[in-house]
């Protein structure tokens, strides 16, 4: 498949704080991103949090998105747990509606909900999952996922506006599909350039066994997905943001 | 005060399980009532039981309200939290953004917001927790609280509609503030009619310790509150209104 | 292989409440058992109903063991968590070492370990959870589990004295694993009658698909489990009693 | 009162972190104090991190004690509960049983027992409070506390052997007691030496108010409290360790 048409944009996972705990510098990435995906309170997260995200996101002109994640912040929703597809679905729901009570708040529209963590790579490997927690989304919405999977196709069939995602710190397996880590590992700069720039610019990513895979994004707008908890996060969105904007300013975009 | 002039009216709290585990006989009471407080998933309900109980109040004609509480399920919400003004208005924002979202699923309007267990009580008390909590609603949403009591006043701040609520199963102090037990004792049929009857008819109240209570409702819409998980439920439930609509027909109302 | 020379005994899961929220008619239950699994509060129970538990189980003369199960109150540990050998030892750790202060306090000795729910049923299906869970047991601790699975041989590699288990309200597949429902469904008392002299006098049970299933129990202990939570289970254990009171006493055991 | 002819000991909370959460610098911090009070998993940690944390401590020779708190990870244990006694006995039963299950695994001797955060400062004002938290301690136990409060009264009554608290990095009140913040606020470190040597040398410490406040140590062992969460931590110990230190040598203690 043909690369994308599409300008590149960047997103990140926000507000995943929880209480005293901090999770990644979201004031210093801010300035850096398009998108926040901002945590609804049950991998991370909890409503002063996300009050005070939105806020920020507001603050920086970040479009901000729901971030629904299974009810687990011991194993900050990367555990996977097998609930049946209306407890998916409620599950959604919930998150989405509580995030959405900040947004109107803050006068601010909901641009996307994006899955976290292992719930993400459930609906990638199982249409069901999928078809169970895209059914919480409002119809029309844009949804980020992972082209060419259940994903996509549940998307399809919801009425959802599907969104492409690359990745800048994640690692996929030869199949093309996501490798999630409970703790995210630290990459080396130069990786993350070369990643994010295979991806953009061939639509391709070497696997972590080495085979290169073929990524099909099909004309989706494009967005490329780094994690404030991945250490040296401030280093990594700042390249994939350069190489980013370097891929727009070829193209014109 | 003068009694009031206005319908009694019965409310009761609903979807209070968890889980697997069963709190009242929703489906036994709703036929009887006319407001349901729906559990918000701090201090009961979780997203699944909130999504079957809208359904359920929707099916029998009964008007929903968000019941948002402590976030604390092991008490019931029913024990104390010291929590900051911003926490509490967080939480509450939270909790009803979730709660509507299964609202617009089915096609239903929120028809008010009453609080829980002992943040009802600190709200009493406490004129920074009502305005905070408060805080949290859409303006010129009703709101129901104790009447005569800090809840008035910060609901009048906050441009909110206020209604008035007396109860079936909860035993007033002689300072005209209500006792919240964390598990609910049994009342003797014969005691909920007269407590009932003494409140509609005269607006004053019999306190615990046995002194004659005058409640100051003004002319605010009447809302009586039972307990789905007072022992014997469905006989106060009955009772409440039998009490209620003899009342409302005496009056024409 | 043959049927048990061993006393027919009964283990049923007690203080399975949280909080306000009842679960099974312990005290209603005690009288007619011989083991306790002691919720540790991971997927039920608190640190209050662990003492007043403890306490009754004393009282009544029922043997004491607990019951750990996964982090997760809202699914009663019946929903399956991906977690790493290394959580699901500490985890039981944890959870065992809470039981014990409160044995301590009340003056009993644990009397076994039996894992709880889908924990069990993993331990079944996978020698990693099986090995991780027995792993957190002291050597030459009594463990209840099902003979000719993962949680035998596991058992054995960690030096712990196993014991059989049979059921009475539990249906087998056709492979001889167990069908763990989220809701415990009704049983028909003959059919639970059945159901325990089968596996008693013929170690052989009816799986749910109709097939005739032999059950491995070597010549360990052998005790039967009911549920608390199950609908009826007063009866349920009624009859199980009833059952094993009979094989015992042909016997002469 | 005399100022103490004890040696001076420093002890901080250790394992307060939580699944991916980090806390403390708790390696740095561990070769420069004497005892570590360990999160019980109720306001922070969890079982992994108990174990490891436990077999950190050992590896550097620090002594263990339990540091049980309020069930309440999002507030970490600094935000007001009210709880019966009963409840309170139970919970710290339960939290000691859980770490003493990590502490026999490892072969280590549990050395004392240390309440957590507001449950700290809810002893100190409430007698009550103090009782239902001590009554959960085996008899002849080390407990930290703050002397000259109800800490210290109960802890007498329930044959536990008392030590006494100085504190690192935080305030008083003109009345003697501690100003529990829910987030650790910086201290400049000549403040922090400052405060720790007028402690140790005369007894006294100056309130947040600027009054100059009796301490009344009696004759207990003393240990320094300071905490992991606090900004700057290690210098506040690296001080607290220097201060410390220099009394220990003038007295030849």
């Amino acid at each position: 498949m043909a690369p994308t048409t599409k300008k590149a944009l960047i997103n990140v996972d926000m507000g995943e704080a929880y209480g005293n705990y901090v999770c990644g510098p979201d004031k210093e990435l801010l300035p850096m991103i398009d998108h926040a995906n901002v945590a609804c309170g049950f991998h991370a997260g909890d409503p002063l949090i996300m009050d005070e995200t939105v806020a920020l996101c507001k603050a920086h002109g970040v479009k901000i998105g729901a971030h629904p994640g299974l009810p687990d912040v011991q194993g900050f929703g990367r555990r996977e747990m097998k609930l049946s597809p209306e407890e998916h679905t409620a599950n959604v729901v919930y998150q989405i509606g509580a995030l959405k009570a900040f947004l109107d708040r803050h006068g601010v529209e909901m641009h996307h909900v994006k899955p976290h963590g292992i719930l993400y790579g459930m609906m990638v490997r199982d249409i069901e999952v999928a078809r169970a927690v895209w059914a919480a989304v409002p119809k029309g919405m844009r949804v980020f996922g992972l082209p060419g999977t259940n994903m996509e196709t549940a998307a399809k069939e919801a009425g959802l506006e599907f969104w492409a995602e690359y990745f800048g710190d994640v690692n996929y397996r030869a199949d093309g599909t996501l490798i999630v880590d409970r703790k995210k590992k630290p990459w080396k700069i130069e990786d993350v350039k070369k990643h994010v720039a295979k991806q953009l610019q061939e639509s391709k990513v070497v696997a972590i066994t080495g085979e290169e895979v073929d990524l099909p994004v099909a004309d989706y707008p494009i967005t490329i997905c780094c994690h404030s908890d991945s250490p040296g996060c401030i280093e990594i969105v700042t390249a994939t943001r350069e190489v980013a904007d370097k891929f727009n300013k070829e193209r014109g975009l």
